[in-house]
């Protein structure tokens, strides 16, 4: 499945990514864009033989020019930076913790092979088939799936799982700090139809054409090397909100397209320190019991048919609807406005 | 886990119980329910060793008396007479073409054993979780699920399925004759809250006091032994419409109860004749297009706080908003009612 020319792997990284070197037999055809994350005068050391692009701090700011805030800063969720300047139809993202993992055989796991296959196959979002996956060898729709919905639609999303370290919130790594995830499930699903799903940036994919624009990472990090917005953006949940999985799961069920879970498995390898990750999630742990039942009730106009359509209405339904939990909401629409208008003026071409 | 007082194991069969002799590790100790179905003049050898009762035709008339043509006939649907006279909490059900699976270290399954575990430990309709059901040993929530979701809900089915032969429909079982399913998933999952599945019967189990109502299979089968419905009821499609797993996924949705699909296993040793299936499923494939959309737009009111109220209402709305498909619909609305009242009559004390 030769995707090279039409997929870009995006990494956001603090450090030298010697974890390549485990990826290379897999990645080594495929245009890397690293998003460095932190410190620009820092140097990312890349293995050899590579083909890659660098964006730092100064790139973005450079390239999105005034509205670079909207890009976050001191958090992975930096990443859809790299989504913004691809020219790629798919994109898959990893983190640079993640490592080849093995099958119950014993054999690496090909991840990127996986989410391709996943995305090149539909969904079935509106009812559940029981033997998971149809579309996989070895399996179909069972006795009762209707025959119209057999087609089933495009997959938009592919949504790849952890073994070891889970990606737990820090109270649950707390309490269960020895807890590995040993147990390899060997199946993908679809997430069906007005379903929310916890989404992990860590070992995901997804087809930029149609649902590129809803994979903004919102505004997370420590604050701006801008220095400007410092006051406002101090104190709040400053850890991965999970809200790139809201929106665009929310934006695929209203323009019928699907989400899957579960294969491919990368091995993540060391677990964040959950002192630290409490300090930065505890905000959104409150946040999130007011966000989800948000999401679960957004309903989008019939007028929204394109993703940035939807998205941009999104953002007015986050202010009208999460402003009163905390200033933060205000500007993380004003944020996902100002992604749009990037992305708009990066991808001129988008939806034409 | 001893729950032997509290689960009756009901097999609907026409033959021979020879396969209960590779379950008797795992059957034993439990009471079995076999319903005879087709000539109650035949006699069934059921292995020594066993504590059971056997019904026949004329029992079940004897018992349901003017209200017995609400049991199917001549189809495995009459398994649900079983669930009328249990006295148990539990029930698991099994056909008998089923026999003990073997997991990927060439263990024996343990079928029931996995289904109480999965009806004993809560569901989680309202937001997927990646790593499947995190009540699991080594599994839990992962970031990003909210907090206040995780005590569950009460799990009132568990949905086990089959290696081997898959509970595929006519058509497909002729696309792909040689298709077995040999995919060992090792996952427990919530089926989510307005989702849908093709509910099987082959190897399911309960909660008889949170959901037993809704578990009517229907009118199926080839006619009635007592002859008086014979014009009325040839014709019809006359195998498995899934239709206690579209009633009781839209009863559980409305109260609050959680059904979980995956495992266990159980290894289906022989497909049935796809020609003959043709036969009598072709009318449901049809008909299953205008069934689905109904269930997944039927609203229960919320006067109806109890499952066999929830029944009740089902039944007319299936007589107002399926009539126009077939006469045969008014007639199962018919049967759903006289289901219910049934089980109320052999149940006096259930939900008092």
């Amino acid at each position: 499945m030769a995707l090279v020319d039409q997929l870009d792997i995006v990494i956001p990284t603090i450090r030298n990514l010697d974890f390549l070197e485990q990826w290379r037999p897999f990645f080594q055809p495929y245009h890397l864009i690293i998003v460095q994350d932190g410190d620009p005068t820092k140097t990312i050391k890349v293995p050899p033989g590579f083909d890659y692009e660098l964006f730092n701090r100064n790139d973005i700011e450079r390239i999105v020019g005034d509205k670079a805030w909207c890009i976050s800063y001191k958090d992975s969720a930096c990443r859809c930076f790299g989504f913004l300047v691809s020219k790629k139809r798919y994109i898959y993202t990893i983190d640079d913790d993640c490592f080849v993992a093995k099958d119950p055989s014993n054999e690496d796991i090909n991840a990127l092979e996986q989410h391709i296959k996943n995305l090149l196959s539909p969904a079935t979002p509106y009812i559940f088939n029981t033997l998971y996956d149809p579309y996989r060898e070895g399996a179909d729709f069972v006795r009762g799936y209707p025959f119209s919905l057999r087609e089933g639609v495009p997959t938009a999303i592919s949504h790849g799982l952890w073994l070891n370290i889970p990606d737990y919130d820090a109270p649950t790594q707390m309490v269960k700090p020895l807890e590995r995830n040993t147990r390899y499930v060997d199946a993908v699903l679809t997430i069906p139809k007005g379903t929310l799903y916890p989404m992990c940036g860590m070992n995901m994919a997804f087809d930029r054409a149609l649902i590129g624009p809803a994979m903004y990472f919102g505004l997370m990090g420590e604050g701006q090397p801008i220095g400007r917005y410092d006051d406002m953006w101090a104190g709040w949940c400053s850890k991965d909100l999970a809200w790139p999985g809201w929106c665009s799961k929310v934006i695929c069920d209203h323009l019928g397209l699907g989400v899957k879970t579960g294969l491919p498995y990368i091995y993540h390898s060391k677990a964040s320190n959950p002192f630290t990750n409490l300090r930065k999630e505890y905000k959104g742990i409150f946040w999130q019991e007011e966000i989800i039942p948000f999401f679960q009730q957004t309903q989008l106009s019939k007028d929204s048919t394109s993703v940035t359509a939807c998205y941009l209405e999104l953002a007015e339904k986050v202010r009208a609807g999460l402003g009163h939990i905390d200033p933060y909401f205000a500007k993380l629409a004003d944020g996902m406005v100002a992604w749009i208008e990037t992305w708009q003026a990066l991808n001129p071409d988008y939806e034409k």
